[in-house]
């Protein structure tokens, strides 16, 4: 007997981040062939094999204009958007009064307090549901919230480098080893994949290979996200991003004062408890650091972490790959949390 | 006592070629600061340095507004235009109506046939004149035409793949070794900023990393300048370009039939002698290939090759940098030439 | 009831291709935990994860020092040796005779003719042996030997280069359209991958970053392989290998004269008729030519071409990942041929 | 009248920073072609040209082996050592007692405080001489020490990462508005060259592409260095280092605490002060920051910085050649300040 396969659909996968959503659940064995949408423009009608000639084979995926009359008879059980946050801002509130569970990977969703989302400048049709929806979406890191995300109808998925910053933040700051007045560094670089897919003069090869560059400094959109789900206020951590020479991949060195001289021991306490029973984060042993070629194409979260040699200071680094842990491999663990399955099953 | 100076313009400074070329005319002992022209648009009026940070200083080198009333008054002798071909083809009549010697490093004027000039669709406004030019042009490839560059009023700056296939295969098509029917295959491939520095889905840096293509198959524009130039006829060669994810660098692997066996010593003699003081080719012996990195950054066009066992083919490898000897280092081997000056001043 | 699964073994699984071999492997549905092998020196007792410290988690996949006492109590059916041929050319007789069937990684093995394996310089112990089972032997390339390698006792998996130009070329060749005469040219590139993990002045990062170069110019050991599946004779074929700044993949250019003009419809259908039923080489439509990314940790062997306008010539490119079709990912479909599962069975 | 040309010699002209000086040395225009020397070992006799065929044309510079007596009747003024510190340490004494001045690319005569060289292990021969010369040496930092440096005997030209954080985080610690309490942290990121021209497993191409990493964390040997020049004691700075996928560059992001909030012409002002009429250190103004592409292949350091909205933070970057301003673009640098030349001569 076969069991029925659950329906999803998937808004904008011909961007990076989409597309390997869509490779993911195409092959996810309790899914059926997901359905590709677009919202009107260039992509409408575009196949995803028209971007991405290595998909093709029998079938070329091509991409249905959006539309809600679509959703309903096809039997969509969960939403996929992989949109800019304005549209996922405006789709949100009509599909979940439609029915539809929705696991938005962009940055409209993802803040509890009015100070961090006021960096995005919403302009909600809706006030007071958008307000609404603020409060209920649940922040989608399975390792801080599964128990949320399991009944969840709004996962808002977190971004790549707070993914890779609040996996190595959150047990330390929450175990109150942490020296808050100290203040914690943030110091993370990314794959240029992170960009997304418009070629831009930023995006171009000739400006990135050799190149590498700090930017956004003191006003990247993920510092609100980090500093909630880690539990810190906003002068006590800094979080400075750089752009790396290759295609995928983000290495975070975080920089954390203790109140006291610490053990190695104790830090990987703290983190072997915090994550005990977690299937995509890895502790590595005291100063054995990952390397972002270790998390490339797979869904962990790689920690390691060092002492200074007067145990007061503490490093951490953690690495994960931005299209899976920090992006498309995350929403498939937020499906798998959804509906009760291994978190492995198809990644 | 220090002598006059020469004044220069340089229009379109702030594309890849262009700014090469601003930075070597900048540091010319016998130029004046040039003139940095550009038209309308959204270039106007940016200085240079507000492309290129790593220019700037006490200068930042703006570019202004380009109009014929300007060249004058300026005494302009020479402009060199970094534009797209269908801008060269429009200015070039009346510049030299107006007096200025021209380094176009477009392809607008560098073919001498009707035939081979049909792939470029150029809608000139007096198509007679445009005749003469097509016939008075003289091709920039010092090597080959030293003595006309000397005296022309316009010199069309050859293509950076037509360079490192000519340089390769003229002496040796014009030896009479050559098998034409069996034909000659160039294999070519060129770092990024050949494609320019417009954005696009092709220069991303994620679809260039990790990657390698082929592509204008049978069909890439240098392809008329080449036969011209080396003196093959249009069934003789084939010319196919490939993407390589670097920066910069050609590298090109000629396969040539010869009419009988060859020995090393004679193909050496051969390329000794065509290039018997020549500065800006470097001639490797049997065996020794040049690699790309050896000519980046220099005006070199390094030439090395090897004979096929029985003697009957040999394989020649030309390497460039295509900013250099394929476009802004030649453009300045040019001038040196038009003024009688040392090949190798300012270079 | 759950099957009995396949005991394998690999020798040499700390190298770039044993390594893709031992987690392709280790996720086969239809083995058991293979048994890693090693040769004295220093790898023995390293753990695969002392030197991929990404494959960790619970298990650290020790290697054993190698010895045929320790094959038979484990059950062996299946040896691969991904180990330097000298080593395979000393251990597959012995292990022949003890019944275990080999899968070999080396060139040990791939060569029929014997003016093709005087490149190695063989020195084998017993002469008379080893020239039975270079006969013996089957070239592992199952879209030209399928029948021959499900009852293999020794199979050559191909060299990587080989295997890009094989599946380009042999159906051409055996179509007959191919002007043998004229000559055909292929012009290969290769990620630093096959050049091996021991560390050198060549695959040092600063020499290859930002390079390009070709190497062992009419003097490559894949030419013997090539020739002889193609089914060519050595002056009928010239082959010249490239190092790619890129960690792994290769493009094959090549250049094939026919015997008179064709269509593209001809040629398509030369391909589609010799890989029907083929489920790891991809044939692209006329003009769509493949890029290194798309077959990039795939097992695909990718094959577009296009036509001269003249349609008396034929440009041919192949793309694969060198470390999967052109080694683990080809060692692994030989498995599946030779107990027969489907080829894609953990690919 | 042409002067008299300085007559230098070069030890280690092969290694990566060696070859750099060497070529600087070669161009300079108030010196006479080095002297290049070599320790016994396989680079002995071994020219320029057969490690870098790019610098070949009718010279192709061999190598001579090292012997005090080819000093004195060649006539040399300055040694340049770019040798492991080992050799360093062994050589200089009698260089000096043979009244040879030194300019030592290596870690050996950096250090004034026995802690700090504590970590190199030093073995001398002649332990007061030594510890004289460690007392007598002058840190090669013209912008710190350009008047010691005129008169050095001995100059000790600054490691590479040391030079990027020291010009950054001196002005600042000696302005008196650093909180040192708080502690500094370095975060640094180097390319490959940095690690040296020895193939490792760390520097093999596949190992360093689409990879990066942090090293020596708590435990590099630069950091005796920056704590001494920039004026902090051991608890008061972190530094961490990180492999880049490049070829060449340094980026530092420094994070610096302020005792009372600060505006962002203050900071200018410090600066603008410590580094007025300094030729190689660019400053960018509040907000604007360097890339690694702008300083490469010059001898600048280039320093950015930006203040936190609060101004109780800043975060400096500074960007350099590793090459270059951080080894041989420096020494070349220092040899102009010991003689009294323009410190752009040559560069």
């Amino acid at each position: 007997m076969s069991a029925v396969k659950l329906r999803t659909a998937v808004m904008g996968a011909t961007g990076y981040a989409g597309f390997e959503l869509a490779k993911l659940l195409l092959r996810h064995p309790k899914l059926a062939t997901p359905l590709f949408l677009s919202r009107g423009g260039e992509a409408a009608g575009h196949s995803l094999e028209s971007h991405y000639p290595e998909i093709g084979g029998a079938e070329s995926y091509p991409q249905e204009p959006f539309s809600w009359e679509l959703l309903k008879p096809r039997g969509i059980d969960v939403l996929f958007l992989a949109t800019p946050h304005e549209l996922s801002r405006e789709l949100v509130p009509e599909a979940l009064a439609r029915g539809v569970r929705i696991v938005d990977l962009s940055g409209a969703w993802r803040l509890k307090q009015d100070a961090n989302r006021a960096v995005y400048g919403f302009e909600d049709q809706d006030a007071a549901k958008a307000a609404e929806l603020d409060r209920t979406a649940v922040y989608g890191l399975p390792e801080l919230h599964r128990a949320e995300i399991r009944d969840a109808k709004l996962v808002a998925n977190p971004g790549c480098y707070a993914t890779s910053v609040i996996v190595a933040l959150a047990p330390l700051v929450r175990s109150g080893l942490v020296d808050r007045e100290r203040g914690v560094v943030c110091d993370c670089k990314s794959g240029v994949s992170g960009a997304g897919k418009k070629p831009t003069a930023k995006t171009h090869f000739v400006e990135v290979a050799d190149n590498f560059s700090a930017y956004s400094v003191f006003g990247h959109r993920h510092t609100g996200e980090i500093l909630e789900q880690a539990g810190l206020d906003a002068g006590e951590l800094i979080f400075t991003p750089h752009l790396l020479p290759i295609p995928r991949g983000i290495l975070s060195t975080i920089y954390i004062g203790l109140k006291k001289p610490a053990t190695p021991s104790e830090i990987e306490a703290v983190f072997s408890e915090f994550y005990d029973g977690a299937q995509w984060v890895r502790i590595y042993g005291h100063g054995k650091l990952p390397q972002i070629q270790y998390s490339l194409r797979t869904n962990y979260c790689d920690v390691g972490f060092q002492l200074a040699p007067d145990g007061k200071r503490v490093i951490v680094v953690s690495c994960l790959d931005n299209l899976m842990k920090g992006a498309a491999g995350q929403a498939l663990q937020n499906l798998n949390v959804m509906f009760g399955w291994s978190e492995k099953e198809g990644l």
